[in-house]
């Protein structure tokens, strides 16, 4: 049986945009929301898109975790503690969990271009400590803005990888290929997702200085491979 | 006359690998240093290096603070604050400072690819808090590492300025242009400058883990001009 990708957020626009590039290149999608019904009808909208050949469908978010071999967050970070406090008993062991989740002073009101402070150090960090020893994670695709995603164009993007383990590593790196225009990098250990993470309050600082809103990131000087 | 661009720290390999660049495009360089000799030392080898039509020549740090309209700061984070406080009564109103410091943890003896909280929030608004008021300053070319500088190639790197004061950034944006390959780019307030700091570690890691020695950053999907 072929993995299952789920996205627990996967209704708002960042969710949508990984799920409709990742189900164009033949991955088994599953939307996932609070509300089972708001998932199944942004799947059907995405099938619509790509055609019926493609496999998505929708579940509410414990249903998600039952059922996904790779779970994907892309909740806003004002409801991703709560959500993981809310799914703490359905994890199975060896999941991969990847981290999206950007902790912009705009989720407490402030500003979209500033960070909060998180104790742990990162969003990712945080979900880190929320997950049960089992389940492996990685934190990824914070700098594709979900209007990088929703476009039909290649994205012009590096997609910075942090993670502790090399397998959910791999497969992030192995995710962010499959987004055309992406490369997955090497970010190094999990804890660097809170440089990762704060370049996408810089990213969109950029867009609004230059009046632009799909600003990206790419490195340089690394060998071509 | 023509202004005086001296560089704090200049003898070291960051310092002298933006003095290197400024002096081939005609700048007037001072080369700073505690030690007036080993200043006059750095001058005379980067004037051999690029030509006697080169302006270059070296003096002590009160004497770069007298006698230049553009002081950068290419000092170690660790040396920073004293240095600052040393030449607190010697500035003269008008002067832009550029400040280019990273707080690695390696200051420290940490590695270098982790960051020090610093209490002002980057290592530019400490700076910042140690400039008489009629001071304007600028954070930029963190991520322009001295390899990169070192060499005769057009860097691939863009360079983020931060500032509070339009003419410290336009400064710093038209020095930017002046490095082959370079790119100034508005990064706006000085705040910023915690991010765009950050960035260095990130980059020093992508050195280690990619075995390479001048990883650099472009910014994708702004306006050409």
């Amino acid at each position: 049986m072929a993995r299952k990708i789920g996205i627990l957020g996967g209704t708002g626009p960042e969710g949508t945009g990984l799920a409709y590039h990742w189900a164009r290149e033949g991955e088994h999608i599953v939307i996932g929301s609070r509300d089972a019904k708001r998932a199944e009808d942004t799947a059907s909208q995405l099938r619509a898109r790509i055609g019926s050949a493609a496999q998505i469908e929708g579940a509410d978010n414990a249903g998600i975790v039952a059922q996904c071999e790779i779970v994907v967050l892309t909740v806003p970070f004002s409801g991703q503690a709560t959500l993981l406090k809310q799914l703490k008993n359905f994890w199975k062991p060896g999941t991969i969990v990847i981290d999206t989740t950007v902790p912009l002073a705009a989720t407490v009101g402030g500003s979209p271009t500033r960070m909060l402070g998180v104790w742990q150090g990162s969003a990712a960090e945080q979900t880190k400590e929320l997950l049960p020893p089992g389940v492996s994670m990685a934190a990824a695709f914070h700098n594709l803005g979900a209007e990088l995603l929703a476009g039909e164009a290649p994205v012009e993007c590096d997609v910075l990888v942090c993670s502790d383990d090399e397998k959910a590593k791999q497969t992030a790196m192995e995710l962010a290929g499959k987004i055309p225009g992406a490369r997955g990098l090497n970010g190094g250990k999990l804890e660097n997702a809170r440089i990762v993470e704060s370049l996408t309050a810089l990213l969109i600082g950029l867009n609004i200085r230059y009046k632009v809103h799909g600003a990206g990131i790419r490195f340089t000087g690394l060998p071509a491979k």
